[in-house]
């Protein structure tokens, strides 16, 4: 009964890519350690890019900047 | 000082049934462990359903398929 | 097939105690939401004193002051 | 390469606030352990007031009573 | 720079197994969303089989119970 | 009443330091966002570096490659 949180920058991901990760992330539970996938939890938090900082700056930042 | 995280789907839940989730986990706490309820914070987290995974798939195509 | 996450500092709390907290936390989803228990996930993190602050000190500061 | 998680009510923060907290939070890490700016993550949650909960009553409602 | 959170039973996981784990997700952001592999950072929680609960109990009830 | 967790390599950071970063943390977000201390919850998590990956890889084989 694992379960995966994935955290992404909130950029326009669409259903499919979404259903693509959690199917990825329960399968890799699967191979991996032999977890049950029916009971194998995947939450995926998108998150904006103004709240979302590496290197000190937000990702907001980054961008403007080509990084 | 206790700590409460709920996830839920985001299915249009009441700011009173929130209300009760809150005043619920915070009670749980203090009877079962004797914490402070004025220092125990509940965060509910409400997550789309196409961002939610279980059994390898979204809870929005288990909803279609009438899971 | 709700999600929750209780943090409590690591003192000593027994397993029974550990029973009572997801079954309580479980029977709230249900009883607040009408979610299924089956599903319903309940992780208890145990953290050291010295790692939770509160009021800018730890928790072991705080606990030899009396507070 | 540290990840810090700030969650605070959604309330208006500016991006402006949000890169201090970003900026500030790593460089807490660079001063007080030494870890890399590069690599250290922060991610800013907001949280609706109805969301909250603190004393067993969420944030909205103790916004009314003027706590 | 995608961040994923893996939680599973602590049940004697090898470090090569978490190294498949980490090595699995990242390639998963990689291949879904084309994410640079170099800035996804992996965290894996082991939690103890007391404090993880499903249906209303504990792992560890539900292991002695052969479920 | 903010909450910020931190989490970091688990290799030996010492209690001091743990305090430091709470009072940091806190302080920040008196600084920036004019928060009440006494309601600001700091969380500290120590994550074994077999648990924890950058780059698809454990820090601890990051490590013994001298990254």
């Amino acid at each position: 009964m694992p379960y995966v949180n994935i955290k992404i920058t909130r950029e326009g991901v669409t259903p499919e890519k979404k259903a693509e990760l959690i199917r990825g992330a329960t399968q890799l539970l699967v191979d991996v350690l032999g977890k049950n996938p029916a009971t194998t939890m995947v939450i995926i938090d998108e998150v904006d890019t103004d709240n979302w900082g590496v290197g000190g700056e937000s990702v907001t930042a980054r961008r403007k900047q080509g990084k």
